[in-house]
């Protein structure tokens, strides 16, 4: 939609890989609806992942007793986060939808991107204490997991041997996203790209493709046990 | 038990935080038992986390299309990973029992252990596909998460606002752990230390030490859905 802007957070490796191609149809098609598209390309930008005490370019609050999350908060009141923080977190302030590009790795985001969410998603920029019940600070945003996985839609069903996929979900979408005050859209996700057809995986490309037409338009998605669990 | 061996994987920046306490206990206790105890202190080590070609040090299989699954199933095979990785999957290979020692960020492991399990536990070492169905290779290990959280155990109950604490133990004791064929003891969860009184982290600390004490008599537990998820 005209005027709306996107951030898309990207983590492959390869730009030839799957996860390039639907971070690209993605920039293409949003950006031909005349939205403003950023993509934070993790691997490119050799983003870091460890949170420490380089994350402060500050005075510590207690240089004797080292808590990330209390000097990370206090460093964020203070705008003295280090400039790679910063520079993230204005991409999400600015940000209508953020959609996170990634391939599954162990039931979860690749560790540079868990690491742009330990760093950027910080207390005093994402959320304040207590959290939940609608207190998250990115609140009127939209969030979207676009994800690839390596084993099949079969195997990730309820009967599965990997289990039904709502259930990976949990952490990110109801742990991290929804606790940050995002609404969460449903996610995208291509299952098994790598031992599919080339058809298929063009199939893929253009269901996302198809989607993003109406992005602005879809409701979000529960993200409380029920929708997860199936209780 | 005299003669057992105990990796210990740790991710905490502070030495004096409740996480080293934690730590420090484990390393007395199974040492005063006779165990060999190896601690991979990831912050000190500085760990990378980023999967990256880095991560190969001879040619790649496909220099062209760099899938990191694929080389890094190539790199095991010819003994050419990078010696980092070499040197804990050494350890993981030697120990008895993987203690993993964390505070619970965003519903998972901090970026800087998501790393560990992203890059040690490769295709080759770990697993090979299809998985499961007790194929991993790392049978016969036992595994066990220590971790601290921000939350109240009230909090991470089924009613609670972060749901269940099984629900976020999903995808690294299922889909991390078991996939790799360790067999999982119960999880030690310390929770909230930082809002309780020193007399209750004192607590805490002994009842970790006390049952370390028999942890070698302990049956793993089922890492299958119900368990999770109450169905």
């Amino acid at each position: 939609m005209a005027g709306k802007k996107v951030l898309i957070v990207y983590a492959h490796q390869e730009p030839r890989s799957f996860n390039g191609s639907l971070k690209k149809v993605a920039v293409d098609e949003l950006s031909k609806q005349g939205c403003t598209v950023t993509v934070s390309d993790l691997y490119a930008m050799d983003f870091e992942p460890r949170a420490t005490r380089k994350d402060m370019t500050s005075a510590l609050s207690n240089p004797e007793f080292f808590s990330y999350g209390v000097e990370a908060y206090e460093a964020c009141k203070k705008l003295s986060l280090t400039s790679d923080i910063i520079d993230e977190q204005k991409k999400v302030q600015e940000a209508d939808l953020v959609i996170f590009q990634f391939p599954l790795y162990w039931f979860s985001v690749p560790a540079i991107l868990k690491g742009w969410m330990d760093r950027v998603l910080c207390q005093g920029f994402a959320f304040d204490i207590p959290g939940f019940d609608d207190s998250g600070f990115l609140q009127g945003k939209l969030a979207l997991l676009s994800i690839t996985t390596g084993g099949t839609a079969e195997m990730y069903s309820k009967t599965g041997v990997s289990g039904d996929f709502r259930y990976f979900l949990w952490p990110l979408q109801h742990g991290t996203l929804h606790f940050c005050g995002f609404k969460v859209l449903a996610p995208q996700i291509s299952f098994a790209p790598e031992f599919v057809s080339e058809e298929e995986r063009k199939g893929m490309l253009a269901s996302w493709s198809q989607r993003l037409k109406t992005i602005w338009k879809e409701e979000p998605i529960p993200c409380t046990p029920p929708w997860y669990f199936g209780q």
